[in-house]
């Protein structure tokens, strides 16, 4: 009881620390993430994963709608977990950091500097009265001289760099699943197969092309990030025998 | 009893999010469409059909005034659900980056394009403080590139594409009996008569034409965007036996 | 109790949606326009009528500074209902628009277009926050193109277009009166005496001169927009039998 | 009780509606007006008459400082009761106004005129927030086009045209004198003795000439306002049998 | 009961009335008016009194830092009561208006148009908000065509002349004798006395020299302001049979 | 009970009077300043001494971090107790006052110029919202005209003179000892033994020379500010016999 | 009970004061602080040592995205406890005073310097409101005109020199261990030895390389500040005995 009242009177105003030191607008955003959909990121020899979880609440909805994977630039690509127009806000943040960084210097930005042009972004928001925490985790992904880099910020503002994570709903199982299968020997083929199947693990071992978007950013691409099309996903889940038997991706999604 | 009172703390403040990671002044908003009397967007193989439940609170009301379907620009329609005053405001701002991407870029603006400038615009109010979320959900229906496009916007800021959707009150059923005769080969005629018969289903079967709001925006048709006169809409109400017995048509409406 | 206390909690902020998709605060406006005195809008044939209760709450008080009748633009009149301070501001701005367009584009505004920049002004005050909605509403009445038009904007910011309307004290019986007396084929004159005699059905059937504002604006007169003096007023009470036996004029009127 | 706290929720932010279309804040600055000595204005024939109860809380105060008549122009005297410094205020912008419309017109401002400029002033303080409403009533009368004119401004910002008015401590007893023996033809004389009877009515018909502050605006004189001396106060006073014994006129008043 | 949390409520907010039309943030303020030691201002025929009571809380701070009189200009003095910090703020205030006076007309500034110029500055401490209202009272006294001129501003915002006056703490006690003794006959000499009598009154009929402040504005010096010095204090003290037995100066005193 | 909630409901605001005309938050700053270690000043024939204590929360904090003692200007000196934060604040404001006035007048400023800007900027904080009062009190010490001048700043931004004082912890103590001992004729070296004296008194009577800190400014000397070094103070202590067996030092220290 | 609810009305606000004169929100920032892992700064005879705990959450985070220390210049380095988002804004604060000192001065900016200006940034958001503080503390060290300096920055903004500190989790014991080990003779090579062994006394005595960070700025090396690699971090460990049985590394870590 008293605890319960005790966290009420911190957690009303947006930029206030707790008696113990937390700050709980931010940890509120952060289950708006768990909230949205499972995204993962997987760093390969050659490359980047980006696998999200995409599926739809009606059979009628255009799936290419539910956007949670975008190009940031023509080597770097982004996925999203939790709130969708928070997101959109960070992702357009991202691509205008991309286009000053090409303008001004004329080379490419760099994968950890745009992921901490980022996550400054974020932390204002968690510091200046007057407007929320952004209640989403990105996955930032690329290529930064000649190497793969996997980023993710967090709502706190916080940039992390990973060989491979997991972020959004059942993160805790599959991030389970990828430090037991990961391997820094991946190439980006067995990379995707890792993805699939981490996803998958916590989905009745079955998914369907439809309610998955993948995209990679591989080193010697020419022009690095590529959707894969839902024949190609296909392909990949009949491969590793996860493809479903086709009844279950209609359920009504929270994002 | 608790999660009463626990809910009543955070849903106050229009930019917090509540210990479970929602954001309930958006939820809210969304209940605020749900007061609205329904609209419907189909897209069809050769155009885009909106229709819009438009019944008035008085006989000596002017249905044109009840406006719930808008021309953004010659290739795009806008129907809305909710708070009226609010959509009038989502209107102009739309009508507006038509026209500035018309005169930028000498070139009318994508559909997709003319949502999401929406969508970050309706995605502001709901972070930073000082203001409201908007109570309206739009369907946004035109072509681009010589394909027809169906999108909405809910009160989050979230941009979606839809085949065929339904938004305002009873949305849940009229959606499901899209879904059941929904078909992506109808025609825009064929189109009109799904809508109609979707309105219908959740009407006793029956409508007046004078409580109809009907547009379409085709493909092959010059100026794309049309609104149907009273006498079309009733020929196709007719047409499929969907005519009132002219008993019901003034009760009050919320809107 | 449950519904008293919780709506307590949504109601004390501007610009806040209560669980329902309700803005309270502009449902209090509405009141707010219920408290005031009645007044009555009318299209016909070749003009617009406008009729308001102008009561007074001493004998001693100019009844022509209880301003309910206010002149736009030579074609546009408009009548308002609730909190006199605020009509005032409303008026002026209006008055601006018509100026400004007259300037612009050398040719008078619109009354559709004057109404919707009224709502437009109107509906900010609902949405941002720092200051509280209008609490009037008005009825705008005006020749365009050579047609009458007849508007209503209420507090949320809503434009609509009615064949004869009431606002304000009494507006359910009021409307009620008009829509079973309303003919579209009513000229001027007849539509004055449908406005007398529906605000005198909530009067006892009896009204004095002093106590009532009259306006008409007519598509074949040279400037539009004429008050009558009280002798025309008695003259058409007179020929209706609605004067009244001089008795009961000067009790207290809120506004 | 319910009624009592539910009172309370809506009264204490400035800018909001309570659940009965009523802002208590303007409600409450009208009470602050009450709690001022009474004022009287009267429209004769050819002027207007102001009468003050200006009785001040100690015998060595100088009633000269008790300020409630003011001369706004030339032609325009203003009476007030309430809040003391918010009515300088009102006097200053009220000046300011009358100066700047001579300089820009090259002629004396309206009476009207200068009502509204006032009343729109005070409306700004009871919508927009960051501010209260002002906490007095004016009375402003004044020569427009050789006839005499008379105003009122209420806290709510609306202004009213009168005969004869009271505002102020006792103004509904007064008013009611007033209301009596009102005549439109009064001339100034007659006009000074009915306001001094008034105002002795709610004072055991006796008055002390330094209790009380005396100004006319006159048609036909060159320079309109002029406010009377002790001695002529005195001598009205005697004519009418309503000079005190002289016994009561130190207490302690709260302006 | 009742009534205690109904002020509560109305209390907590600077800027808003009471339901009986009250400001309490500028009552309390008046009240800190009244935890400072007592001042007095006394006109007389040709010049102004100010005595303060300027004990001090240790005898080892230096009784010039202890305030209470000030020059604000050749001819114009101030006395305070009340906040120190507060009165430092207006001090410089009415200095600069005096200054600019100079400079603009080069002529001395009126007594009552700086008091007027600070009264308005006051005034917005009071009804706009973001700041609380000054919690002193001044005594300003001087010279103004020839003729001493005496004045008061209380924590409203309010002016007054006065004949003689005290404020600050035994301001009931000490106004009453004043008026008692208080002619308008006195000469400067004379108003010294009084004013040391008033203030022994309420101290045992005994005062030290160092526990006071003395000034002086006349019309017949060049100089006008003068401050006495201890000396001549304690000559005035002697002879009016006033010296305090020298034991009880250092008390602890609020200010 | 009663005493205590009343008193809560005046505390939470910074800019509010309390109904006893109190402003809490300058009160609880001032406890601010005695949670402070102390610090003591002292005007002597020639010069002024400023000590402080400033014992250190670990043995291998620098003790010069701890800064109570600082250099404003070369005639200048100002020993702070309170939180230290704050006291940077306004040392540097000082120390720009000093510059400035060197630069604009092309001469030392006077320190009771200096005094009374950082009281004027201390005020502000108390006076106009969105901000909290200073939580430190100054002791500022110099030469102006050949004079030693000693003031105190507290956090109502009220200057204060003295020939001796301290503020922080153990007040009372220390200043009820130095007002036992204080001679005006007092010469620096004597003075700083009756700082030292006094110090020790609420430390039984024994300090270690790295606890303390120790300047004098002085007429005589060309530079005037001067900070004594640990085995200047430690003669001062031998010398006086109040040298510590060298134990206590390093107990943990609020500040 | 009185005083945990006497506690919570002074600590939702950031800026004011309690009554016994401290400020909750910066104490509870304290407390962020320690919730972080502990970082040590340690200061030699030839330059400072800075050792961070960074043990990650996941043995697929890269641990070099752990970021705990920092460049700030060639001459100086930061270490921090506490909120990782905050603390990259104080880090990019001091590197901007880093380079406008260069580009200004044209020579590197002094340690001391740096601390004070990030202090003062940092004390700006304890005092002024609409902003929370800084949940962290930073360790800077760095050679100021050829000496090592080491200084402390708390969420106060106040500034500390230290010879060895630690901040974050498990202060006090490290504090203690430092504070009986430390001598002012170590070299910088003794001094990594005393950080690590300090470190290790409140980890069972073993730490591994990949759990660390560490850094020194030494005087006679041409760029100064350099991190050391997991191998050098190794031989270290081993060479002391510390090196632990690889099985505890990646327990979760809050940070």
């Amino acid at each position: 009881m008293q605890g319960q009242s005790q966290q009420q009177a911190y957690d009303r105003g947006i930029t206030i620390f707790s008696p113990d030191g937390r700050l709980y607008q931010v940890e509120y955003a952060r289950e708006a993430v768990k909230r949205g959909t499972a995204s993962i990121g997987i760093r390969t020899e050659d490359g980047v994963v980006l696998v999200v979880d995409k599926r739809i609440r009606s059979p009628l909805m255009e799936r290419t709608s539910v956007e949670k994977i975008h190009k940031a630039d023509d080597h770097i690509g982004i996925a999203s977990a939790g709130h969708v127009a928070d997101a959109r806000q960070l992702i357009d943040f991202a691509r205008r950091q991309a286009q000053v960084n090409q303008l001004r210097y004329d080379e490419p930005i760099g994968v950890e500097t745009l992921t901490k042009a980022v996550t400054d972004h974020i932390q204002q928001y968690t510091q200046v009265g007057g407007a929320r925490p952004f209640g989403v985790a990105l996955i930032i992904g690329g290529i930064e001289d000649g190497e793969p880099r996997l980023y993710e910020t967090d709502p706190s503002g916080t940039p992390y760099e990973w060989q491979a994570l997991a972020v959004g709903a059942d993160r805790g199982d599959i991030q389970e699943y990828l430090e037991e299968h990961y391997s820094e020997s991946l190439d980006t083929e067995a990379g995707i197969g890792l993805a699939l199947e981490a996803l998958a693990s916590v989905n009745d071992d079955s998914l369907t092309p439809e309610g998955i978007g993948l995209a990679t950013v591989t080193v010697d691409d020419d022009d690095g990030f590529s959707q894969l099309s839902d024949e190609e996903i296909e392909a990949h889940l009949e491969e590793r025998d996860l493809l479903e038997a086709e009844d279950d991706a209609d359920e009504d999604d929270e994002e």
